[in-house]
């Protein structure tokens, strides 16, 4: 299986699967049908059979599949088996909600670290995480091994925070500034702001 | 033009469009090739030729896109040349962050009410925008025309707000409470939360 073939539509829709397959597992729910999922999902059966059909073939006809061994392998395929160290660059209102949501991260996926310009923000703890001064970024991202980044700095900061993560081992970006930002190759970011959301949500309207 | 047989990775991808567009009119540039828009968004300039293809020909072989008439028929299609009044219920973190991004919301297209349980938060204001109980949330809507909300509540009450907002007007949620919610058809409700966008993130980690 090659990341480069898989489009983004599919990756973003394995999460979603795993969050409902976790729900039925809590319920001690032990198979479920493609039709069963994309009812509750509203995603087209079929598309979930192609879906999780890029992977392997999970399915089985007349019983669908088991929820225990489908959550185990779509962690796989998310790299959600492993520990993924998590850094917040930005402790405004936004970083703050996002540091409060930390406790709803699952698996091995944690933030580890906070960062901020802000003197009074510095060296104080919110939901448990660290704020650290942003010149110390490149430092303590090599220490704690972070491989991820969450930008929720003002637009006008992003990209400078952007170039200084070039610098340091990670190489995934989840950007919140209402800024498109330019990495290098080798480095994945994902943007998503609320006027973009509004925005394509507005064409829904009747 | 059907929405129905657009696909919502294309409209998904018409804001962001719709941003870098609004920058190169800013400069006073007047055409731009999807080449060009291609190579500074990161998608297939092939992609962006069929995106806007579904809505019309906007392009001109040799030329390019004309950008101020590109920018007009995309908030036609995204119905940002109507006035668009927007709800956000809960004024936690999360819901002040995004209030805060209310002056970032363009042509015409605003948060006019927000609300909460909270007995402290009920009668102030965040960047201008009065805060009302959640008691109010029906006849509020109704009155102030409002048709787009944001759900910004803890995940445990998600569902019971999508119930409220079914009794009004509303036919667009953007929920960022870490929960499916159900609605009637009729409603569009898009999902964003931090954790999805992270377990998708994974997946291209080195």
């Amino acid at each position: 299986m090659k990341s480069a073939k898989i489009s983004e539509a599919v990756v973003r829709r394995l999460p979603i699967y795993l969050r409902y397959l976790t729900h039925l597992h809590n319920m001690n729910i032990k198979t479920v049908s493609s039709q069963k999922l994309g009812d509750i999902l509203d995603i087209n059966p079929a598309q979930i059979r192609k879906d999780l059909a890029y992977f392997g073939e999970f399915g089985r006809k007349g019983i669908g599949y088991e929820v225990e061994y489908l959550i185990e392998k779509i962690k796989q395929i998310l790299k959600l088996d492993q520990n993924i160290h998590v850094a917040l660059i930005g402790a405004g209102h936004l970083g703050h909600a996002i540091l409060n949501y930390n406790a709803y991260l699952k698996d091995n996926m944690k933030i580890v670290a906070a960062f901020d310009v802000d003197p009074d923000k510095v060296n104080t703890e919110i939901a448990g995480v660290k704020i650290y001064p942003l010149n110390q970024l490149v430092e303590i991202i090599r220490q704690k091994d972070i491989r991820m980044a969450i930008i929720t700095v003002p637009a006008d900061a992003a990209q400078q925070v952007a170039d200084k993560l070039a610098e340091t081992g990670v190489n995934a970006i989840l950007n919140f500034a209402p800024v498109n930002i330019r990495v290098n190759q080798g480095i994945r970011v994902h943007h998503t702001d609320v006027t973009t959301e509004l925005q394509s949500l507005a064409f829904y309207l009747e």
